[in-house]
């Protein structure tokens, strides 16, 4: 596939980690969404996520018609991509609101898929797997308390009690993304509260939505939207929720260790994703400098302010590209906990990055930005959170200084 | 009225700008916003501003009740406040979304109504000033045009012709908030597009809102919200609409000169909202870091990160406060005109720590802080615009900096 | 005194805080500084402090015939100004380093006045604040320890024992400021190291220069500069130096709550010295862009980069001068202790605002800006220190949030 | 050479772009670093450049017995090593100011020996690049003139006019860095001025230092210093300076051109060293925070403020190394020009980081941070002008910009 008319390959900023052939896919990702996936945005924008969501399965069927469907997945389920071509890949699809649902790797289904390959059953694989693979259902994560803090994982207070053969679950979450219209939740929960070591205390266990006594308290409005579907966030409550104990996900007591191996790579792709909304605010910004006039004959793009925010904005998307790449490369090398340390800097260095260039953007359309004819709106808004979930800024700070400290001998307490 | 539980006295922060007596009132009115507007917040945020109509007008009649009806208006339309004097109500007022409208002061009304009270012929003052200062209609103000730079405002393209006794109007207008709802339109367009002089080529003329070749094209969808009422924006059109020549406001050709007279003043007003946003989200931010636990026994405020966000948030609201007061005062004296430097430093001063603040206090509420369980995500996303309109940041500064080359002898052009 | 050619009033920023009064002083003084002081700035930036001693003690002549020797000091030591009366005064001192000096308001002699004053005896009064106030001698104060962190006042080593009708001290302290020339030092001590309460541990000790076992260990070098006479730092030690019991200044065990009396003051007096420093790294930035080419008839002011450092400066430091101000009358309504909040928000406010304007004035002037033909290089160098002596910025933002979380009844350790 | 104690490998940031090999190399150049190089500094710090100058050349041998002498350069002068390759090592040579100077890799000689290689003539080789590239003499280069600014590079008046056999110069320099000691100047002057492309009127002229009519006006007081020798920079005049015509370096008219090419490579050296300067700084700040306590047993690593601003350094370096690096293998593949982009993006990108980092250093070290006992003022006060040098800031940003918007076909002027 050629590149599109007005892509020139200058734009895929020279990146030394980049081979040839990955940067050929890249191209060709990138002239897809484009031409498939950005021209649904405004219906989405304007009409809601159900709204597009017939469109976005047509897209669906051109991906797995291009050998696309779930790159990061090994084959039969997907192309089996390394972290670090997926990474790059990741930029492109996160475009746009809807590039990662149109190749199935959407959070949190990419994550869970991750997790049951690795730890679920084969009837677990069979069951919840296989139709998570293939696009027919999704799922959702329970992890969130709205009474405890999130930078602290183990304080929480859903239980799961193993009565007979059922864990019987109790408890409230929030923020359960993509919780409307999932066909399960994996719910961590505290399964052994008398465990000495807090970290031994959770598991994960995959409940049914229509399981009884699995309440949706409502979809939480964020940022002035309730959102549809898997574009939504919940509040839920399980009263006495009843599942057979063969859906324990992994060992019982392991919850935290599977969480956290999730979310090294998971970060990962939160950043490309991010890098991918902030060079195409980026271009946007780029292209209204250069278009719109402040006067006949006098185009924004010749304002030194305005320059300087381009300016600033291809430094600090270059610098953020590289390290998530470079974090990429060294999770492929010594795991997600030899590159703990790059996964924290990315994390609030990215998010930053992010928020700042949206900044920008927005600043550079005046009141064009503020309208939800663009997607800078929507991006300005929903990413504010990069900064929280996952582990907020000052947490992943602490983690950093904390080992820079340790090599001169001091042990901080988080 | 006594200071309401919970309001230590100790909040009013030193400003010796203030005399006692304004102080006493700035106490009572917050006070009564905290038990009146505030508690209707949530039907707000909830169900729209319609929603919230019945009840913020049975606010309006308590206000009136307390004489304090439209501060800033002379008696007997309002109270007569001078502008420090509501300059330090207006914060008051600008802590809840609803607070200027119940005091019948929000923007656009109250410019319109400053601009009537000054420039209007009496019958214009018996037909449209009248009902507004008693808040029986409300009205809009058509400037921004799509096609063209808010920061250039003499390039325009809405005209109107006077053809016999009618100006014939055509044009196109964005941005125009409140249409929706609004009895008229006082509409800026080119009347006498020979002059030499750029700036006396404009207009300002009234527009009944039902006059045949008005079109309201679309409430615009700002940060995800189309909104409703007073509480919208609207793209409109103007096909050969016909009103009575008497509807000019003001002398012909006078229309910028007006307009940046309504200007100066109304720079202060919105400052001093922002800072009521921003002294509001403050609050928030302390109270939820002294009550969240990181853990047991470890509140949120414990972590220096949080004591520092609060601290910088001190700061510079108490630096915006005293800012814009003293511009205040100095408008009083000198007038806008004479206070047009200080007027533009606060415009972008207050605008940035406006935005600042609210950042601060989403991060220390974390995933509650996106939510519209509290108000700060609508100051976030509505309030980012502080930055844009009525100048944006990148204008002022180059007002303030013209100013301060001159005095070396340096003429600089914006 | 006419105010001098090039010196426009428009230059003096509307304050509110100021009577009619205050402004004629201030100009006349400002007309002082720059006809007397300005040009002495030459000799002391190539030949140090000790060339330029000579032709300061005329001016000390000048200041005293014109009736404005030492300001705040009540009369016949000074004029008596009121605290807000001086902090204003003191911005046009702070805009020489050689300003206070020359007015024999340095630190810390005027603090050790002040204490002297409150504190000394009659006797001390006599021997050592009268020639002080005279400007016949000079004196230091020995605080910071170079082993204890300045966060943490009450953690020092350095101890008084009395033994007889002698004091006997033993100790080791750096950043005596002005120790080489001085006449006495007055040494922080521990005299009471068993009072449970940390803070009833220190007193204050008035050590003569030349008394026996007072070692100068050597004037640190700071920014690249020993420097000479008041203008330098000193290392100093205390090897059983034995003073007369009546050398104690103020009660036993006092020591720090008195030093507490003389930081708030002096914290006004250290801001106001930093505003002046802004204010002529202002208005020497604002000169050099107006006049400054980038090409023939192009000025460096016509680049926006240039005037937004110019606006960005301009509203800072606006800002500090009005929080200073209304500090100071808090402290003169209300005491240090009533103010402390006020206090500390300037202190870390206001040498961050001094920090980004010298920063800046140092960019516009490119390589002129690195060079000592200007004295932005020793303000930029020396005032650094600005956001660590006298309570790092870290201190004072934690003291800030303290008070704020505790109107919402959390109790934070410092 | 085995890995010092305390030099764990750890610090090594994993970076995708090193080779094993490289980064064995590098380890061993950090050693000596630290075991032969940081010694000297405090010579250097108390005494200047002159005094520690007979021990660095005792070092200078030991650099050659290892066989790193100028690693840039191709055998027999030098290592041949690739600009990536060079690029790593020069952070190791920027942890110390004397570093380079060890390798005979310091600026401005490096540069003049890579014109000259480049472009000189057989005996302008023999006689001035041999003896430079074996560390017998040293050279300067005269480019920014007082009068003009240093962003404008074609706008300068020092000329030189052919006379028979004979170039005569007239002219004024400045910042023309280590004239003091070196034995010649590469001069840049006008020699077309009637070219109509004002690129093209410039040329470089080798003039030994004792040419009759060459003034050394004064060495300039930067930051405070005078500086000595290599570490100073002078002002000098021209008055009809003669050198023989066959001293004009490369192409007549081509001086801009060539001062182009250097500009290149020499932005990546500086960046690395700048980086090694950051890297550290940052180990410093590291250090003392983990050992400096605030109270017994509480460490000033404990604070978050101060565990915030390590996580902050160390992301930012970690970004601009790899963009330095990146930068590198730009140029390598495809050329300065190819590069220029990436280039200008790492000048300011990188020097700001540097600023930030350092301004972080000092104040995590308090008044011991102020003080010359550590390298930090020294790097503090001197890399201020990273900002500055070799293209501000503003022009670079500008640079970038024009690149971005013209990909969306708008032209800006510079």
């Amino acid at each position: 596939m050629p590149v599109p008319h007005g892509l020139p390959a200058s734009k895929l900023i020279h990146c030394g980690l980049m081979t040839a052939q990955a940067t050929d896919m890249t191209l060709q990702v990138r002239a897809f969404v484009q031409s498939e996936i950005l021209p649904l945005e405004a219906i989405f924008l304007k009409h809601g996520f159900k709204a597009v969501l017939p469109e976005l399965h047509k897209v669906r069927q051109k991906v797995r018609a291009q050998g696309w469907w779930l790159p990061p997945l090994h084959p039969p389920l997907g192309m089996g991509l390394s972290l670090t071509e997926f990474a790059r890949l990741s930029e492109e699809l996160g475009r746009s609101p809807l590039g990662h649902y149109a190749f199935n790797t959407q959070a949190p289904d990419i994550g869970n898929m991750e997790v049951l390959l690795k730890h679920g059953t084969p009837e677990q694989k069979e069951r919840f797997l296989k139709p998570l693979a293939a696009g027919e259902i999704r799922s959702s994560f329970g992890m969130t308390e709205p009474e405890y803090p999130g930078s602290n994982p183990v304080w929480m207070n859903t239980t799961a009690v193993l009565e007979g053969d059922h864990w019987v679950l109790n408890g409230h979450k929030w923020y359960t993304t993509g919780f409307e219209g999932s066909a399960f939740c994996i719910v961590m929960c505290i399964t052994d509260p008398d465990q000495p070591n807090p970290y031994a205390r959770a598991s994960q266990i995959i409940v049914p939505i229509d399981t009884p006594g699995f309440q949706h308290v409502r979809k939480i409005s964020v940022m002035g939207e309730q959102g549809e579907d898997w574009m939504s966030h919940s509040e839920i409550r399980l009263h006495n929720v009843q599942v057979p104990k063969e859906n324990l996900l992994g060992e019982r007591g392991r919850g935290f260790a599977i969480a956290q191996e999730r979310l090294g790579p998971g970060r990962i792709h939160h950043c490309m994703r991010w890098i991918g909304i902030a060079q195409r605010s980026f271009e946007l910004m780029c292209k209204h400098a250069a278009r719109r006039e402040l006067a006949p004959g006098k185009p924004l793009g010749s304002r030194q302010a305005i320059q300087h925010m381009i300016a600033d904005s291809k430094a600090e998307i270059h610098a953020a590209r590289l390290m998530v790449l470079d974090a990429a490369e060294k999770v492929q090398q010594q795991g997600a906990e030899g590159a703990r340390v790059e996964i924290s800097v990315i994390k609030y260095f990215v998010a930053g990055v992010l928020q700042r260039v949206l900044d920008r953007a927005i600043q550079v359309h005046g009141g064009l930005g503020m309208s939800d004819d663009l997607p800078l709106s929507f991006f300005y808004r929903h990413e504010r959170a990069a900064r929280i979930y996952d582990g907020a800024d000052e947490v992943h700070k602490t983690v950093v200084a904390r080992a820079a400290l340790k090599e001169y001998g001091l042990e901080v307490s988080l």
